[in-house]
């Protein structure tokens, strides 16, 4: 499984290195930052998802994904958006940089009947533009795989 | 500047070691979790404020304070949390782990005239009753002193 991820992530590397591919499948979710805020975790150089995931990502929840959080099933409309940014540490403190990417999934089953009914796509930067998901979702979703038991998302809630 | 902020996590941190204070200044803010996530950072071992506030903290704002944020200038009812987990470093990753104290502060001008009109409480842990705070926020406001040019808040918001 780590291997299917990993060439996952190696994809949108090779997308962030400047291949990008028209698709216009899952919109930029212009809201997400008034999503609610699932969990946060920080990816250090070393790790196998360094490239491109190295930095700090915020994981957030839309209305539809958070009912979904507590029974581990989602209904069309679900959407979790993965916000990645540079963390930057100094004197002992890490604070945020800018954005690496940002990325989405949503649940849409009569769309996305391939990869679990889920929708995938990221942006770089700051970008509403530049996609970095060339495969339809396939390489990510074979990563999210290994929580089919969840309904293939990883995030829990925490109290 | 530091010498006061120093004072007033020395304060927290020996609330932290057992003395609570009785006081119902501040409502312990149910639905912070839901309020629109501003920033995270995180402080490691060495800093200067390494004693409480070691591990993450994620601020929220609710729609007075977002709207705020804005202008540098808040009305009554702004109010800011300060969710702080502690964060565990592992295989080149961090995730968040129990939560340490949860912080917040209420614009309320008629009701915290002596402390720029913001009132502040601290929660430990996951308690909604064992309160932190002792002094009145003085010693927490001598903190957010420095950034009195917008409002005594330190948070900004960030694209």
């Amino acid at each position: 499984m780590k291997h299917t991820c990993t060439s996952a992530f190696l994809s949108a590397a090779l997308a962030l290195s400047g291949h990008t591919f028209a698709s216009d499948a899952v919109d930029y979710p212009d809201s997400y930052r008034q999503w609610t805020h699932v969990k946060s975790m920080t990816i250090h150089k070393g790790h196998p998802l360094e490239t491109p995931f190295l930095g700090i990502h915020h994981v957030y929840a839309n209305d539809k994904a958070l009912k979904g959080l507590e029974s581990h099933k989602y209904e069309d409309g679900a959407s979790f958006a993965f916000d990645q940014l540079e963390y930057r540490t100094k004197d002992n403190a890490s604070t945020e940089g800018p954005r690496v990417l940002l990325g989405l999934m949503v649940k849409d089953r009569a769309r996305f009947p391939k990869t679990g009914g889920w929708g995938y796509e990221a942006w770089e930067g700051d970008s509403r533009t530049k996609r970095l998901v060339d495969d339809g979702g396939v390489s990510y979703h074979g990563c999210h795989a290994q929580r089919k038991d969840q309904d293939f998302v990883f995030t829990e809630w925490r109290d």
